[in-house]
């Protein structure tokens, strides 16, 4: 992302290691959201190990509110470990289940060329619609929605993102 | 899921849309929690309508206690709509990043090899480790984790699952 004056438009990705405990999660979102800051989208799930779960969110915010939270997440006895993702090098993925209309099987037809091309899968056919699972880069992912915008989308579900860091000296795929 | 007398254990999938607005998850993941109610994973992000979120959660608890939360949650007035997929037919994915641990070439191979089987997808290699990403269903997923334990998982990093209803008179794939 371009520097911009307007710092306060700048986008986290933030993973966060807790204990797998009630509460932690809604202690955290409220964190966040107490200072104002949108949470853009969060997964959260079990790890290898099933004592931790793992939390990626992408935030938006001022910078200096967000070292703020930093320092009070570290104080949470939860909270494991934070990684602020956003400078590194880091591989990225989120999923979305899309069902698009399609009226006749001249647009099914279309619309299950576009996900070839795409390499999205079709999970379910129905009458008139057809439902999609991509996979992928948040880019790679919108551009695939807006080109399913056209033909009228019935209903959408994405997960959040989540991330991990590239090894070093890793291959990019 | 088996019937059990013992009904507290029973896993539900909720969907739930809500207004894109700050604090709304942190308050819903504290209806939850503040009832004991544990939140096993949790996918929130935006829509086809920007204005909306649609949040998916595996949650685990007491029945009676959960019909409370329903009630709660449709007195808050930035819940659109609350979905309870867990008797009902549905498409549900989720996706999952795996690191593990090759320590030589041979090793590597294998791991490959499984990603193949599995359609898993190679997202990038270091020296020491190839990171896999796993998308399906959660026991497609487990089953794909469980195999890959016996070679070391480095690091681990999922999805919530997410749900949608399926079409009347769908085809299943």
């Amino acid at each position: 992302m371009a520097e911009n004056s307007n710092k306060a438009l700048k986008s986290h990705i933030i993973v966060i290691a807790v204990e797998n405990k009630s509460g932690v999660l809604a202690r955290i979102a409220g964190l966040f959201s107490a200072r104002g800051y949108n949470i853009d989208s969060l997964s959260v799930s079990a790890t290898e190990d099933p004592l931790v779960s793992k939390m990626t969110l992408m935030v938006r915010g001022d910078e200096r509110i967000l070292e703020q939270i930093y320092k009070q997440l570290n104080k949470l006895i939860d909270v494991i470990k934070i990684l602020d993702l956003t400078e590194g090098d880091f591989i990225d993925r989120e999923l979305s289940l899309v069902k698009v209309k399609t009226p006749n099987s001249v647009i099914r037809q279309e619309i299950m060329q576009l996900a070839d091309v795409f390499r999205a899968k079709v999970v379910d056919i129905g009458k008139h619609s057809v439902t999609l699972e991509i996979v992928g880069g948040t880019s790679k992912v919108n551009a695939m929605i807006e080109m399913l915008r056209g033909y009228g989308i019935k209903e959408m579900i994405r997960t959040g993102k989540i991330a991990m860091v590239r090894d070093f000296n890793s291959k990019k795929q």
